[in-house]
């Protein structure tokens, strides 16, 4: 199934989501509308928005809330790219040349500060405090993570558990402020708010486990992005950490590591395409999207709902 | 007079707002404690913290509500300072190496969004949409006031009226939010709010235009960093403007902005030092604390209501 099918609920709503995320660059601070507009221009999958609208939709439906809230979170997910990719020195994104490549490392972090800013302000306009404070505690908890994760680079000692709470710090925990504050906002029970919550930590590490597994099975094309950026980064990801398990002596990625070198980096990345670390860790990523979807059986039986279950579907299928 | 003698109303509680601030290091994030301490460890004159519960002992002093809001604005101070000095490669504040030159930059652009999630966890603890909402707008009014700082770095054609709106966004703005943040917790009239917020964006132009005559003035001893880094930097202050005003055709400014050399940057520094053009940039300074003291005699007649009087005061006796 298409992200297009998933989305039809909400398609035209998400397209309101996008358009007023553009007119933020047509409206405000003349000296930033060429940076904000070409920020804005190369749109993702959306799915962090989507998720937003679709939990929302399960109860009580409200634009005026969930506009702005799934704004907001497509913004703080724009502002931490920024920022990422001044820190890892990326090149492109999207096959679109970064902005700290265009203007430099200082106009990326000003950049980025304004887009949290601006993510800041759409969220206080849902009025909510609960989903306002959320909205801060998970900034903290994606820049927190990021500086472990900066910290641990080229560190071999990381195994799975290291690795799933890394990520869901950098994935699963904004996926989860996407369905929360949809739910809170659409006032559900606290219990489907609950559900949505552990749908969406699941989600999120499925998501980036399927996106660690494309950084090695894709082609620099497809990414655009060079293959393998994580591993030459330095980050561990799951299809390396297997490596690593399956001999914990000697192996590519603990070579690469040893002695950054090129030869050996394209060794690892090689060792990581080995068609039966990808399935185990396809399959790993299965076990989460099963965890997520494991309560949504308790949620109203709606389009909404099923589409969920679309999307879950959806994000294990990538790349197969 | 003192800031502690100006502080009493408040001091105790302003203490409990450090001591919260440095409590953030220690209770959460064991990766980060380190960072964390040392940032907190070293603290300003808490002028922004001060100004949201003096505003706030102006009316209903309630600190369930206010010490939230005053850890808040001073830890976006915080982030913004973090941020400005990897931008700036600066090498020192307070006389205290930077976090960009301690741990790197990729550890400041980080550290600096966990101060800002930080600062937004806080003020959503004041479950005041409206001070949430300026709170964020407070942030994007810095951020790209400093995008436009930064682009028009070594760019002479900039004249007062450009100057005091880049230091309004830069310093008034985040006064503004100290001030109208405590008035409206506060519960003050419509109109009390109006009247702080007036006092609190033209103290902080004049707080700032203080700062930079001291950038000149002062030695590198008290400032913590070297004398003229503004105009080294490529920023032009009021003494420089006021330099430029005087021989617009040629002047030390103009010819160091050309050269880049270091011998003209010496001389434009001599030349901003003049007793007269010192002079001339505190008279402007007074005249902004005149601005922002003229309604002050609406707000209730109370020991608050003198404090801000005498800050105005202290702001402007800075370094005479």
């Amino acid at each position: 199934m298409e992200l297009k099918q998933i989305y039809a609920p909400i398609q035209n709503d998400l397209d309101k989501v996008k358009d007023t995320i553009k007119s933020i660059s047509r409206i405000e601070y003349k000296w930033l509308s060429g940076q904000l507009s070409y920020i804005v221009s190369e749109t993702g999958k959306g799915i962090r928005p989507a998720l937003t609208l679709l939990t929302g939709k399960l109860y009580h439906y409200d634009l005026n809330y969930l506009i702005p809230m799934a704004v907001s979170v497509e913004l703080m997910h724009t502002a931490t790219l920024v920022h990422d990719d001044t820190i890892d020195k990326a090149l492109t994104r999207r096959s679109q040349a970064t902005i700290n490549s265009m203007w430099g490392d200082e106009i990326a972090i000003l950049m980025g500060d304004f887009l949290f800013a601006k993510a800041g302000e759409f969220v206080a306009d849902t009025q909510t405090p609960r989903v306002i404070k959320l909205f801060s505690y998970t900034l903290g908890i994606i820049s927190s993570g990021e500086i472990g994760q900066f910290r641990g680079a080229y560190n071999i000692k990381q195994n799975r558990e290291d690795y799933f709470r890394r990520i869901y710090r950098k994935t699963g925990s904004l996926f989860s402020l996407s369905t929360q504050s949809g739910a809170i906002l659409g006032k559900a029970p606290e219990e489907s708010v609950a559900i949505t919550k552990e749908y969406a930590d699941n989600l999120g590490i499925a998501f980036q486990i399927v996106d660690d597994i494309l950084d090695f099975t894709s082609t620099e094309e497809a990414l655009g992005k060079p293959v393998g950026s994580d591993l030459i980064q330095g980050t561990l990801t799951l299809p390396a950490i297997l490596i690593i398990e399956r001999n914990p002596q000697d192996n590519p990625v603990k070579r690469f590591f040893e002695s950054r070198d090129n030869k050996d980096a394209v060794e690892a990345i090689d060792t990581a395409k080995n068609p039966e670390i990808i399935k185990e860790c396809y399959k790993i990523a299965g076990e989460y999207c099963e965890k997520a979807c494991r309560n949504l059986k308790s949620l109203p039986q709606n389009i909404s709902r099923q589409a969920l279950y679309d999307l879950a579907e959806f994000v294990i299928s990538q790349g197969t």
